[in-house]
C-alpha cells in the first residue's frame, strides 16, 4: 500500500477568538495548494481515498485535491486531527481490509505527519523530516501485522519544487 | 550547508568483461539524466560544487548538470565510489571548511548515497530510502563538527516526479 502525507496548505494566522479548528487558508495557500494538486495530476499520481483530518484548512486541501481528480472520495477522520494517534489510526487502517494496491492520501497537520511518517520508517521521530506546508511524503506500507519501523519513504518534496 | 545526493542515471548492464568502473549511461540514461536536470535547472537547483564518483557512469552524470549550468565547477572524490566511507568524506569536507551558505552535489552509487543519507540524519542505516538512478535526496547539514545523526531530510524524489 502506499500513503501520502500531505500537509494542508498555508492558512489564516493563529488569533484570539479564531477557534483551531475553523481557521481557513488564505487565498495565497489555495492558490498554490491549487497548483500542487494540479501538477499532482499531471505526474499521474491518484489517490483511492482522501482521508482529512476534520479541521478546516485541511478539509479545505482536501477538497482541492478532490476538485483536481486525484480522488473521487474524502472522508474525514478524528485520527488525523492535532491530537490524534498513529497507533488508533493503524487500527481502523487495518480494519478496513484495503487491498494492497491502495493508494491512500493523508491530509493533516505538523508535527503529527513528520512524526508518524518517522514512526513507520524508522520506529521512532526524531522530527528530522522537513514538511512544508503543501508539502508531501510519500511511503510504501509492506503486507505485515504492524509497519511500524518497517515503511520505506520513496518521496519527500515541498510544494516548490512541484510548481 | 544542503547537500544533494544524486544517483547516477540508467547504466550499461554489468557483463563478463567490462570493468565496472567504465560502464557507460545507456541513451535512455542519458536522455533521463538530461530531462532532470533541465527541470533542476528550471526550478532554480544549483549547486556551488559538483563532486563525483570517479566511476565512468556517475562522471557521466556529474557532467550532465555541469552541460545544465547546475554548477560551474566539477571535482572527482574517491569517497564517493562504491566502497567509499562516509566517514572520510566526512574529514576532507571539514578540512574545505566550506561556508555554511554552500550547496554541494555528491554523485554517486546505490547503496551507498542511501546509506550516507540515513546515517547523517538518523545516526544508521536501515535501507529504508528508496533512491531511484537519476533520483535527488537534499539534507541539510548543520553546523556542527560532526552532523552524524544530526541533519534533516528536505527533499527525496524519483526522476518521474522530475519529467
Amino acid at each position: 500500500m502506499e500513503i501520502y502525507l500531505i500537509r494542508h496548505g498555508i492558512a489564516q494566522e493563529r488569533e484570539i477568538g479564531i477557534p483551531d479548528e475553523v481557521r481557513s487558508l488564505t487565498n495565497k495557500g489555495k492558490d498554490k495548494t491549487r497548483q500542487v494538486a494540479g501538477r499532482l495530476y499531471d505526474l499521474g499520481v491518484r489517490f483511492d481515498v482522501v482521508l482529512t483530518s476534520p479541521l478546516v484548512r485541511s478539509r479545505q486541501t482536501a477538497e482541492i485535491l478532490h476538485e483536481y481528480k486525484l480522488s473521487r472520495e474524502i472522508t474525514e477522520s478524528a485520527h488525523l486531527a492535532p491530537n490524534g494517534s498513529i497507533y488508533d489510526w493503524l487500527d481502523w487502517l487495518k480494519a478496513q481490509q484495503y487491498p494492497q494496491q491502495t493508494q491512500l492520501a493523508l491530509v493533516g497537520h505538523q508535527p503529527n505527519l513528520g512524526q508518524w511518517a518517522e514512526i513507520l520508517v524508522w520506529g521512532e521521530d526524531r522530527a528530522r523530516l522537513i514538511l512544508k506546508k503543501a508539502g508531501i511524503i510519500g511511503l510504501t506500507l509492506p503486507e505485515t501485522d504492524s509497519p511500524i519501523g518497517q515503511a520505506q519513504l520513496f518521496w519527500l518534496t515541498p510544494p516548490k519544487f512541484l510548481l
